[in-house]
């Protein structure tokens, strides 16, 4: 298992010290040591950053820290790898261009080949250049929404389709992933995955794997709007939202538009997340 | 105008002698001060760092010295806006995938809008996401090579294809550019654009435009095979090869192996090039 870092808001800001928690679990809090990458949209650019060194330890990983990019759309990755070696055509966020933006996907789980349903989609407009389940399970999203609509519609319509997609990717295996647009983020769970909205009146936050506290309310303004998006909480005196098993949102501007969510909602625990990636081969001594 | 680098070799190599001379073009000894770009085949994978900064005092282009990856494909560019505004997205080196592989752009010179001739071939596998005519070449060369090959065919027909969609788009304005799929590289030049092939004995070199030398032969083996594009020489010391007006090269393992040039060779000089470059409104005050 992989661990999974997203931001969607309302106004540019800066990631730094979320990524500064997450980072530590690359090699250093935890065991997710096979590279890392993040990306950063600004206007319909991207900023991406990738590395096959453990993100503790990635002076690419320094930069990011000194230069303290601001975005509305941030999507981060460390990586155990399961499928793939360790390179840097396998690591994540994954980028391509649909409809005339760049799309990005980072994916935390473990899948069997999607052969079988790309079966049913060949890869006409979207091909994977690395050997992961991730990339082919993101190639597989693009082509089928690429094959079905020859300019964008809106996000309603979207997300359904979407939400459409990933339930038949889901019987494959383990499936968290984020996925954004630049404009829109989108999160699903199928095993861990959780969610923090700041806003105002803002307070102070303690990260969990380093002993750093910020005070929000010095670096916001009052219409400020984040959402975080991580697969276990970053910080220790926050509350997190855990997404239920199967969940989908979509985050724009801070906040929730769209949301999916079994009427049976389950959720795993940390433990009973790991046990299951274990037993289909994705895991993980321990996650902290 | 703004300016181009281009690596191929037989061997993985740092390029940082030649990206330290070629980044104090952008704000220190040249005014291409629109941001740079430059992008590192490693395998199947690219590692991509863009900076809408001057390349000269950009804090990316301080971690490329430090890191000195070391890539058999490498393509650079540093911008002087003519077309689109200053952005992320109109950034180069602009990359897509294609047949599974991901291809890299990089462009010098003016284009008129091609929507013209995009009218024979719509935007059906590739759409631009920024504003410049440079990425809008490029999505034109990857949608007629795919809609014409479903899978990739050898490098002498590939050859051929390119050199038959460059003359197309040349009669648009300007067109210098380097293009890579990580395997080969390929230069053509439509006003300025040299080169130079380093291999055994390798000697020592001088910047032009810093006060730095090395010596090769001590961080060479006798097989390495370098080759280096640039429009302008970088060294003061050797001598590099001008590209005739219209030459199409292929680069593999550090050599030449396919050549398109007319026969009546013309080669314009660089007042004489930057006298056409402010003929069509891309001028630049100087290019040393």
């Amino acid at each position: 298992m992989c661990q999974l870092l997203g931001m969607n808001c309302n106004t540019p800001t800066d990631i730094v010290f979320s990524f500064e928690g997450f980072r530590r679990r690359g090699g250093l809090t935890d065991v997710h040591v096979d590279g890392f990458g993040i990306a950063f949209f600004e206007g319909k650019g991207v900023r991406i950053y990738q590395d096959d060194r453990p993100s503790a330890s990635s002076p690419v990983a320094d930069l990011i820290k000194g230069y303290q990019i601001k975005s509305k759309n941030v999507i981060a990755h460390i990586r155990k790898a399961t499928f793939g070696q360790v390179s840097l055509a396998n690591t994540h966020p994954f980028m391509r261009e649909l409809w005339g933006e760049y799309w990005l996907f980072a994916h935390n789980g473990h899948l069997q080949s999607l052969d079988q349903i790309f079966s049913d989609s060949p890869q006409q407009y979207y091909r994977p250049v690395g050997t992961t389940d991730s990339e082919q399970a993101f190639c597989y999203i693009l082509e089928n929404l690429r094959q079905k609509y020859n300019h964008k519609p809106n996000d309603e319509i979207l997300f359904n389709e979407i939400k459409h997609l990933t339930e038949k990717i889901r019987p494959m295996g383990i499936l968290n992933f984020t996925l954004t647009n630049g404009d829109w983020m989108m999160a699903h769970s199928n095993t861990l995955l959780h969610y923090i909205i700041r806003q105002a009146p803002f307070g102070e936050a303690k990260l969990l794997d380093d002993d750093v506290n910020i005070d929000f309310s010095a670096v916001t303004t009052p219409n400020d709007r984040v959402a975080v998006i991580a697969t276990l909480p970053l910080t220790c005196n926050e509350q997190w939202t855990q997404l239920a098993q199967n969940e989908l949102l979509m985050f724009k501007e801070g906040e929730i538009i769209f949301r999916d969510c079994p009427d049976d909602t389950q959720f795993l625990s940390i433990e009973d997340a790991l046990a299951k990636a274990r037993a289909i081969g994705a895991s993980t001594n321990t996650v902290t």
